[in-house]
């Protein structure tokens, strides 16, 4: 057993490590517990229910992702190359762990709306206003690329490229081949400055 | 107990219905059995492992999917048309799902490769190359509306067709609202126009 000290940081770490592996839906607190080498009582301490820790799982991989956000879509680049950017980083994100691990993992927003969203209804709001955040961002970076576009034009093409980054996502976890997320990269930088 | 004669197709139908529910991976083959009214031992009649189960799933999904496919890109709509069309069956699929159940439940193919394709190898592979399947019959429809154009280029462009389907779906699903797949049934047939 660890130091209590970082216990709720080591509880979530496993429910991380678990979701990205799709086994977080079966896992029960007790093994969640284990795999963390936190005793069961101190779980209790930290989170009142697995639902608890689930939602402290998606804000932990909430600020990962808007990091990740903030640096792909930095002012440095016109706003085709900031989307061809985001694309990129996330495939080299999923190379990483197919080297690492041996797996693609997938995007872990998309793994847990597969696998909990009909199953657990707090999550899924929580699922859907990150998915909307990050939609939100995009669509701030395309409109400072198209001032004069039509708002809803410009939202929809927002949704257009987060669709396309999670499908290609989805694709690359089906063949454990991150290479659909580069080839979708220059896709996604067509779209956008052929519409601007 | 219902009758021997179609314990197969209703072992399927309760894997179908587990899987649509999120509920596939932690369930174990009791638990199915118990579904499908079917006893224990005639499942290892049917199938050696759950993982052959899993595999006629596959299967029947795919089955499915081939004549949702053959109808949407029938050859009495200019390609664009077609492409959109399959969008909007998609939904209308969806909105079903959402109005008799409660919860979009999704594409079966896409719930399977995140609950599944990192812990069991040989459907990772049956997964991929249903996906590969159905990108190729898009291909094959949009390089009839552009004979001339780059072979290469076509095929990114039904990778990109079908990342931006299965995006949707996903977030219509973290919204258990299909109102997005409406919106990029648009989107695509634009992006196909504009190429074509």
């Amino acid at each position: 057993m660890g130091r209590t000290s970082d216990a709720r940081e080591r509880l979530i770490q496993s429910g991380m490590d678990l979701l990205q592996a799709g086994g977080y839906a079966q896992a029960g607190v007790q093994e969640i517990c284990a795999r963390a080498g936190v005793r069961k009582g101190s779980f209790y301490h930290f989170f009142a229910t697995k639902s608890h820790l689930g939602l402290a799982v998606v804000e932990q991989f909430h600020a990962a992702s808007i990091a990740l956000l903030d640096q792909a879509l930095a002012k440095d680049l016109p706003v085709p190359e900031r989307i061809e950017r985001l694309f990129l980083m996330v495939a080299t994100i999923q190379e990483t762990f197919r080297d690492e691990a041996g797996a693609v993992k997938g995007c872990p927003f998309g793994n847990l709306v597969l696998e909990m969203s009909t199953r657990d209804e707090s999550l899924r709001l929580v699922l859907a206003r990150v998915l909307r955040d990050t939609i939100a961002r995009l669509e701030s970076t395309l409109r400072s690329g198209s001032p004069a576009a039509e708002p809803a034009r410009i939202r929809e093409q927002a949704e257009a490229i987060f669709s396309l980054l999670e499908g290609a996502i989805l694709v690359a976890k089906a063949e454990n081949d991150p290479a659909i997320i580069r080839r979708m990269a220059l896709c996604a930088r067509q779209m956008v400055a052929a519409s601007a």
